[in-house]
């Protein structure tokens, strides 16, 4: 066996394993940074597909390169009738990460990458795909609606709202859902991004490594936060309750989803946006219970633990506030970090080892057979 | 961030990144061992479902155990209808690892796992069902058949022929397929175990962690190298022709397919065993062609290169002389491997952290977002 160096600390964390030139994350003056730009800056004045495509090919589109790329994902969106019939096989009782799943491989079976020269085309149909592939099989399964998966939003943002509420979305929302895309794009090696990138390095298409991703993203100790910090906040009806209920679970040791973080120690730089924008939707929508109980929550955590409230939190909120069901929360994180995941396929396949690591043995010493009648 | 420590050597090859009691990989005295038990001994005494019944649960079964396991697997081999019309829609011409992927993917919505108490009875379904997800895609895109899916052959490797030939096979193809199941069970932190890890570290489901594998051993520098050997093999009709266009292919730096490890420097213990199969079926089939051919080619890059064949390079031979068809060569290797890597999501599950690793920055330094109207 090679010489084998034992890493300290589990989970690989702070361990350097790889390069990228997409993002920066926790780095001294802006917590997050896609190829150089500030988060906070795109997501105050950029478009998603601006995102996209800046994510994919190293620099911001001009005005006529982003409506070339916009009219070309348009383009992109009906689903083949294969993938509709399999979608229409999905219970209504299953987890939509799942559908996502399954609906991207089965694409891939439909429309397969032949070879590595089309990974950019592979990629944008993914990205242009996934929202129907989500509403499709919504609507069918909780609505027995066939709709159509083509709208003439441009916005992969205000298309999403229209399939999922079958009507035009606001002005508002869409410009919530578009910063919520662009805070979801990329995020370096975290773990569903580095799941893809193990499966490219073996050589394997586009799909397979999205795929393996959107599984690892399902996770509640990954993208499924988002889900399960709703389904915490829902449980209380007012701060106070949301304070004692907080401390309650941290004295039972609960995990509190949408909090703590990996890399951050201090704050989560997607937090402060996506939580402004919540409150605007809370205003909107007159709510008086669930952005106070959110903000009672945060502060107990901060004061207790001097944990911060990470991409999730917040997003838990507004996306509620946006009439999207819960159960579509983490399949939406699945329809925006699509980019970064297909970004950093490129990069494995520009300079790739396959990704093979060791592991400490700790089971039995060598022993020999015991045939079976005299066990 | 984090403190981070680069690692040297890409791919992380040689680097510990976690625990396993599973097994050990190119350790002194035996090339691979099963939780203690030197693979070459299991392959010559004992069969696969004893094998899975150890890396699942540690020991040896008695007869009783065995035998119980035997028939639980038996019950789990129908598909839903569901599943079944999924299959029924992927074309003849996908690859059928995507078909493995995508079949695996859609059960986990049809039957998913509710909670992880339920782990080892989807590892069960799965190991039971694989081979009918393979078989009935194949006969029916490619026979137009709708084929039976359970059989009542007791073991997964007579199961698995008698799917696919729609005959009982002999024992000699079932004792050569079974211990072809046995050689590709488990191997440690392999780039499809390791993804699939990284999927069970977020506590995602069990599916999810099997499809990302099943699109990680895809590859062709992994699971895809018995496939791509078998296509070189073909293509030289003489021991001449082989060793010419064998030194011909090196002198162009190709990667010879099924040569070669990460881990092993010296040969792979697999590939004694299933060496020595590959000749009495070449026997059996009066081959005068393909097992020559492989030989002068395994010469030939030891002589040039000090390489040696891995587990792939005789089994392409082995396989199709048993009659499988090419493209079905990395689906086994799944049916197979499905033990391994449910037993690695176990031990991820029963001791984990979630496995988000750090990446060096080679980008672009932090700029200024440009507007649109002024690129
Ligand atoms: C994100 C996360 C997985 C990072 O994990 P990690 O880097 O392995 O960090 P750890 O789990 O070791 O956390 C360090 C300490 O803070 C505690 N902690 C971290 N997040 C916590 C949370 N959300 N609730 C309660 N305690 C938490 C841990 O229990 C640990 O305490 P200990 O040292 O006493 O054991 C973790 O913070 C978490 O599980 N958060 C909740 C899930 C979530 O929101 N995920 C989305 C991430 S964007
Ligand atoms: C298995 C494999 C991926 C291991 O990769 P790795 O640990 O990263 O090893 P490397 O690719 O760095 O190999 C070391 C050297 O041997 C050469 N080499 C390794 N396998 C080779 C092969 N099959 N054919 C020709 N050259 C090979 C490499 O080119 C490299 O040469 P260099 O140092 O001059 O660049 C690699 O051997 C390979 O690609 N083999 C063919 C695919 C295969 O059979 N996979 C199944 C594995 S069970």
């Amino acid at each position: 066996m090679a010489e084998a160096k034992v890493l300290s600390g589990a989970g690989l964390r702070g361990q350097v394993v790889g390069q990228t030139a997409l993002s920066t994350v926790g780095q001294e003056g802006a917590g997050l940074t896609y190829r150089g730009y500030d988060v906070r800056e795109l997501a105050e004045h950029a478009q998603f597909e601006e995102v996209a495509y800046l994510l994919f090919k190293g620099n911001l589109p001009t005005r006529e390169q982003l409506n070339d790329y916009l009219n070309a994902l348009m383009k992109l969106r009906e689903l083949p009738l294969a993938l509709k019939e399999v979608l229409e096989r999905i219970p209504a009782q299953t987890h939509p990460m799942d559908v996502m799943r399954t609906g991207a491989s089965m694409l891939g079976t439909l429309e397969p990458e032949r070879d590595f020269s089309q990974q950019q085309a592979i990629a944008d149909r993914l990205l242009a795909a996934l929202p129907a592939i989500m509403c499709y099989w919504y609507r069918f399964s909780h609505e027995g609606k066939r709709i159509q998966c083509v709208t003439d939003e441009p916005s992969i943002a205000g298309h999403f709202l229209r399939l999922l509420h079958g009507k035009a979305p606001s002005e508002l929302h869409r410009k919530v859902m578009n910063v919520s895309l662009i805070l979801y794009a990329e995020h370096e090696f975290n773990a569903s991004t580095f799941n893809g990138r193990v499966c490219a390095s073996t050589l394997s298409d586009m799909y397979s490594c999205i795929t393996g991703a959107i599984g690892t993203l399902r996770g509640p100790l990954h993208g499924g936060a988002n889900e399960a910090a709703m389904a915490m906040i829902e449980r209380f009806s007012s701060p106070q309750e949301a304070i004692e209920g907080t401390l309650g679970m941290l004295e039972r040791k609960d995990k509190i989803m949408g909090f703590g973080h990996a890399i951050y120690k201090e704050s989560d730089p997607r937090n402060e946006v996506i939580k402004v924008w919540s409150k605007r939707l809370a205003e909107e929508v007159g709510d008086t219970v669930l952005f106070p109980v959110s903000e009672a929550i945060d502060h107990t955590m901060w004061e207790q633990k001097k944990l911060f409230p990470n991409a999730d939190f917040y997003h838990a909120s507004a996306y509620h506030f946006m009439g999207i069901p819960t159960k579509l929360f983490t399949p939406i994180f699945a329809c925006s970090r699509v980019t970064g995941w297909a970004s950093h396929v490129f990069e494995q396949r520009a300079n790739n080892r396959i990704i093979r690591p060791s592991a400490e043995y700790t089971g039995e010493a060598q022993r020999p057979y015991v045939p079976l009648e005299q066990r």
